[in-house]
């Protein structure tokens, strides 16, 4: 297979990274929507293990490490008591929070593409399948808190380019040769920095062509 | 592995009794979302199986016990097909119907933990995976309908504590070696009784910390 | 197993018309719902991929098609790219869309269910999944652009009768060794038709039997 692109308790310190500040957005999520204590621990463990969740069915790695490795179910928990103690405090510092976010989505996209790579998929594939690891946790959680994901909504700042750009990074340092923990390094960075960049400018991606200059947009003002 | 907890047909009655009292309370839903027949149906399916079939999917049990045993299958059908005809009677007893799913989150927990377990699971996410099985069928439902989970609601009686006291006294008999069909009996009526206890006297989990003595919750009574 | 039922080729060239058309539905709903570009790929991707997903997601069928055959994944960005450009047009030719999609149904509960038992599922579960299969990716369409999902609504024309006929007549043929590229036409053709007669004729479901005439149904007109 590939060689361990960073000693293993290094991957697993940044995965549960990844996990907790996903976690974080779930629970915040909840207290926002007027969820109970479990209902603010459920949304936790779903947006931080979802994506990985999901990754691992699809490639046969059953049991899911999630289900395997008791700090990946741990972490959420301890993110959910943390936002049901403090969440003013919590919510004070969304930037954070954010910055937080961004660096689970550049760790998440790079770790589900490799993952996806040595389980057999081919390259293009194992990209999706990054991409899908990254921003799986979210759509779970605004599914199960009955909102439009996110993802989808057009007055979002980019979210899925930055992960698509990551995971494009390794399948071509794959393709070529060149993965290590330097290349892997750097398509995390870049993910995480077109991440905030997108935040700090407000990019956003376009709508259907000719929506833009056409009544029907105003028509539809209640659309959420 | 484990011993046989109960003769194979005493389990499988007993699993068809959860299967019968979840599809009840899926297809109740699906009455009063006004969905037609075969709404009615596959939401009485869904809640029925969804928690099993997650449960069977991430241990790796393919194909899972939902598309195998007929009986599974067919038993929601039952159970559509009454309330389809009958609902105002199906409803009048709701009172019924709710210690029949008390019954059924019983049952569920302490067969998923089981089984879990038995595919080779540790004991603390058995413990969690027993959870999800008895609870998922109605995260499935509520999703479906497009309403917010009841699970996660502030407003409902506790429902997820009784199951993982259930999940949490099986996963403790077999860690002291003292899982026996009696010990899991008194399992399923830990769990059974305790939701019976939540729905009289409205047992409910707190909410986040600070929110409760703030102006947040006026600010925000249209949140459902 | 079973003789292939159609040369390969053309069983591909169906799947990728089903996947297209599946596709052009989803793409059109995230166009109405406002979504973005990367929202109408992930729309179009997930109605396209999601019931042939979940098929083998429960028959072990791991890496799933939509993940190793590459054209899979492709087709429903294609219709997405055109829905972006053109979706006036498109919508314009919503009849056109409408028959496509009838065609897609017919397509994929026939494949669904004969894949189901090339894997060894009995008779009754292989119909059943084969269902599935076919309205699986509209009902996750629906869940995650937050909507009551269509197959369960009373005020949508029958969508799973024709794909139930088109699995039923599929397991027949095979019980009665009457399986062949000719059968399996007809039950297409079939599911097809009575999905084009259901449109055209308005065919509906009836809701649960003492709900029609009874005054709740006036009480309760906000119910989407």
């Amino acid at each position: 297979m590939l060689q361990e692109l960073f000693s293993p308790s290094v991957q697993h310190v940044l995965d549960l990274v990844g996990i907790f500040v996903f976690a974080i957005s779930g629970a915040l999520l909840a207290v926002r929507k007027n969820f109970d204590v479990f209902g603010i621990a459920v949304l936790a463990e779903a947006t931080a293990l979802g994506g990985g969740l999901f990754r691992d069915l699809v490639i046969g790695a059953v049991p899911p490490a999630a289900f395997t490795d008791l700090g990946y179910f741990s972490t959420p928990l301890l993110a959910a008591l943390l936002v049901f103690f403090l969440h003013p405090h919590v919510e004070r510092i969304q930037v954070g929070v954010n910055v937080f976010d961004a660096a689970g989505l550049g760790l998440f996209c790079v770790a589900g593409t490799t993952k996806a790579y040595e389980y057999g998929l081919g390259l293009p594939q194992s990209a999706v399948l990054g991409l899908v690891t990254a921003v799986g946790g979210g759509v779970v959680r605004d599914v199960l808190a009955n909102e439009v994901p996110s993802l989808l909504r057009w007055d979002r700042d980019l979210y899925a380019v930055p992960a698509m750009v990551g995971a494009t990074m390794v399948v071509l340092c794959i393709r070529y040769d060149a993965l290590s923990p330097f290349t892997s390094g750097l398509a995390v960075v870049t993910a995480f920095v077109l991440r905030l960049l997108a935040m700090r400018y407000h990019w956003r991606a376009p709508r259907a062509w000719n929506r833009r200059s056409t009544v029907t947009e105003e028509e539809t003002p209640q659309i959420p």
